[in-house]
């Protein structure tokens, strides 16, 4: 028999708390995966009408997959609320209020990549609650810093259908296999390459990074001979760097100036397992995992990837 | 948003608590369609060497059948024990041994119907333990009447996939919607009718029956008008006496002197689901959810269906 | 590579003309399980309002199978025309009139089964026309006896997709495998057994049956001891009997005094398979096969099976 | 009932012709789908030990799509001889080397995206034999330009699997969408819009670039201000450029001096779609649908994207 989900109850401290949880994850990414097969028959790929809380057009979509998330949290009874992309809210989900774990998530990421049937992807995190369990959970208890997330990773939804992930001891590929209907490890102890791999970023914006970043990525670019890759969807150029080395970027710019990725949704999550990968995730003279958390939607400059190309890129 | 598994949370007293677990019995389910399909190419057909402990020749699809379902089970997190048609003793999850619940599972009834590509299912049902948490689950946990089941259910493998089940409100199928890759409510509250329907059983053993069921037999037919149908595996035929009406029997004959079903892993869940659709389920002269269990592999005769027809037969 | 369809354009002299037609059956069989599979969600259990030509309430799958059929055999563009159960007239393929081929097709056997996700089947046959390629084909084409048949095979919708075909060189067994997305060979060659098995019909009409058939039968379970299987659906009876021996039967009775199947669309391609099976293929006195059809829908009493079990039934 | 693959039957002068083909296109699209789902638990990730005639090391998954794909044009009766990417020499379909048309194809574009989850493709163009049907079909009949292909489009394995094609009148995009199983009509009569986009292009080689197309990019890019996506799946990035707009280049450089695409299996294919869609399709200096083939495996630069952008880089 192949290794499932389950054998992430064996892995660290967390593994058993975080396995029913995880599984959750798995869930929702399958059931998200079937929805986007066919989206274009039920029009999903059409505006909804709303803005995200980011002031983002909001697709049909996001709000599908937002709903299957949540659906497959609450459906664990491990998940006390819940903080979406989404959402502007935490939801708390009634049923068990009283449990330990609270789960951050995007559940699209990428989304506009759909127009063109390219890769897109949910990226999540877990935190336990600081609040008593007898209180209902409130939204400082998402605001923790990386050093304190429990467990993280990410789904992509391309040509087959991955969960990339990590319990703090290590990160694990595992990927969805038909003839089982189930997630089965096939990428054991994932640890970036120091060498080869691609850059990966807007180039065309690079005279409106601040800090100077354009110079730095010519520089590095010099240093390197790195290959380009941009696919524009995180969790696909995340992807990629983790297997292949090279280093992700995205700076801030003259329209946003504190970056465009948001810390607890994807900056977060993608440096945690980054750093559980062997490689760096930094933010503006910061690590990624020390930036405590102010807001549910705050955004930072990111840069992810090997030591070797981080330093390069940053040095 | 269609109704999925989730809305068992808001049924009776029990159906927050079991939610979970049916939530992972549908997905079992899922896994071993998915098996199923594809059966025939990994060779799982044929015999896989060792009997079952009723002494039938297990097929290997019985035995991955079981291990998936025990794997999700586990993955539940509230599952502390497993009593399984396919295994002698009482398998205990050791990583959830202090969880509250024991599920009892004919994981793959009817196998030898999928050498005709025939229907086949699962038949579950959970009782609480009674043995202290602290303590490792005992077999004396699962011998529990009918009357103190918390939930029951089965799973139909045919053209398409569903899952009847019940907490003790109601009756309620889910068919699994490739479209969502989810179970969602298909046949709400279901009902037996109390006209019209089938009798079911393999006739052609009627003059080695035991208790003069065959002569009761030929009354109840001439009597109705009934036709007749006999797909030869439980759960098909279960869930058509149940939504057409007519009566399900396997009374005790020369060979099988206590009948041949088992009473944990077929009778009392069918029993339990018969009832709370309004039905009928008898064994000789008793109930079936009045009957004591004493032992994991028991055997009896079952009369399951409309009052009407089970009391024309009985009567 | 496992064997694919495509071995059929190696099997006698009419397989390289049918592979391309036994293809499009293949494809139209696909899609038509995928509509199963989710049909409980569309509405399409539900009456569509017309009755079909023999007077049968029609359910929209059948519309919907027929339709899928059809385009099905359009798009091989080896078909002239469709004779189908679901349609009064013969359906001529404008595009391809010329072709050489005509197909008899019953898209969805057994419908009524799926009430209760049972078992059902699509059945089928391959003549060549008799008018000139250049006229329209005309339903005279059809009217062909089994001796005239080129090709035929049915396909069973259950816990797996099978396709069971002959192009007059033996019968042979396919199964969709999910894994690659296409029919496989599963089941080189397949014999009818001349001993065991089960003896299928609805056993309840007895008393009503014709040409004292109810004593023939009673005669033959004392003499062979067969035990019984009744699914109520012509494919999956057929199937279970040609692979694990016994015999069908659909007599005359006070009701249909010519007898329920229909000449064309089951008796013929079904008698073609069991005696390419090496079994047996009778009417009233008369070989399936040897019946000069008169009219589309025409009915016949039909006992099918091995050799023995047929001979001790109507001997 | 949607629009299916069959529609192209009445589409130009050719529709009727190679709507069987296309549709056999279509099969190996679902089929090389499949396969890749679960192509990591074949081990089909990992080099097949050969090196294709590109002298590129070959994977496995390509060697299976290909076989998938020639199977599958054998099986439609109607191509009497493949030419592929991964194969020196003509394949020559011996049953049906009579039929009138040749199809060339690259059974998995871009397939090194495969390892890190990414989108890949399948590119293929008909045209009509030159040599008597009485013949064998030579490498001669594959040699013609892009203005005499009758038919061309690709297939995207993405999030959802999607095929693009033409029959010489426009371009349309078909779904596959799973609950019915079959390609439906999506994207009907698509036209590359003139503004907006992306340039698509491994920018980190610019420096190496012939032909002073490193100047010409920086101009072009001042001049729109577009951004940059570049996939690396000549399939993904043709689809974006297609569907938003903007431009995509292969230019030759120091390594690959006569540019690095195929001309029969690449450039023509997707110069075809892009004319068809209202588009420009450029090589050094002359229309790719301008050149004449000399060899099966020739390499050449390729700008492909609205008018008004590649006159832009071009001008």
């Amino acid at each position: 028999m192949p290794t499932t989900l389950n054998n992430i109850a064996k892995q660290g401290a967390n593994g058993a708390a975080m396995m029913p949880v995880i599984q959750g994850v798995g869930r929702a990414a399958i059931e998200i995966a079937a929805v986007l097969r066919g989206a274009v028959f039920r029009g999903a790929l059409g505006g909804a009408g709303s803005e995200n809380v980011q002031g983002e057009q909001q697709q049909m979509l996001d709000v599908l997959s937002d709903e299957i998330f949540l659906d497959e949290m609450r459906s664990t009874g491990f998940v006390c609320a819940v903080g979406s992309e989404e959402q502007e809210e935490l939801l708390v989900i009634e049923e068990y209020s009283h449990a330990d774990y609270l789960v951050l998530v995007d559940p699209l990421d990428g989304s506009s990549n759909l127009d063109v049937d390219g890769p897109v992807g949910t990226i999540f995190s877990v935190v336990k609650r600081k609040t008593p369990n007898s209180d209902t959970p409130h939204v400082s208890d998402t605001l923790q810093s990386g050093k304190e997330v429990i467990a993280a990773g990410y789904v992509l939804y391309g040509p087959s259908l991955m969960m990339v992930c990590s319990v703090g001891d290590g990160v694990h590929g595992y990927t969805f296999n038909p003839g089982s209907a189930r997630f089965e490890l096939s990428h054991g102890d994932i640890r970036i390459p120091e060498t080869g791999g691609y850059y990966s970023v807007n180039e065309s914006n690079k005279d409106k990074w601040l800090d100077g970043m354009g110079d730095h990525l010519d520089r590095m670019k010099a240093d390197t001979g790195l290959g380009m890759r941009y696919v524009g969807a995180m969790v696909a150029d995340m992807h990629r760097t983790l297997l292949k080395g090279g280093v992700f970027l995205y700076p801030a710019d003259e329209k946003n100036t504190t970056g465009k990725l948001r810390l607890l949704y994807e900056a977060i999550p993608m440096g945690f397992i980054m750093e559980q990968a062997g490689g760096k995730a930094m933010s503006s003279g910061i690590a990624v995992l020390d930036i405590e958390p102010e807001a549910l939607h705050q955004r930072v400059p990111v840069y992810l990837g090997s030591h070797t190309n981080v330093d390069s890129l940053l040095g």
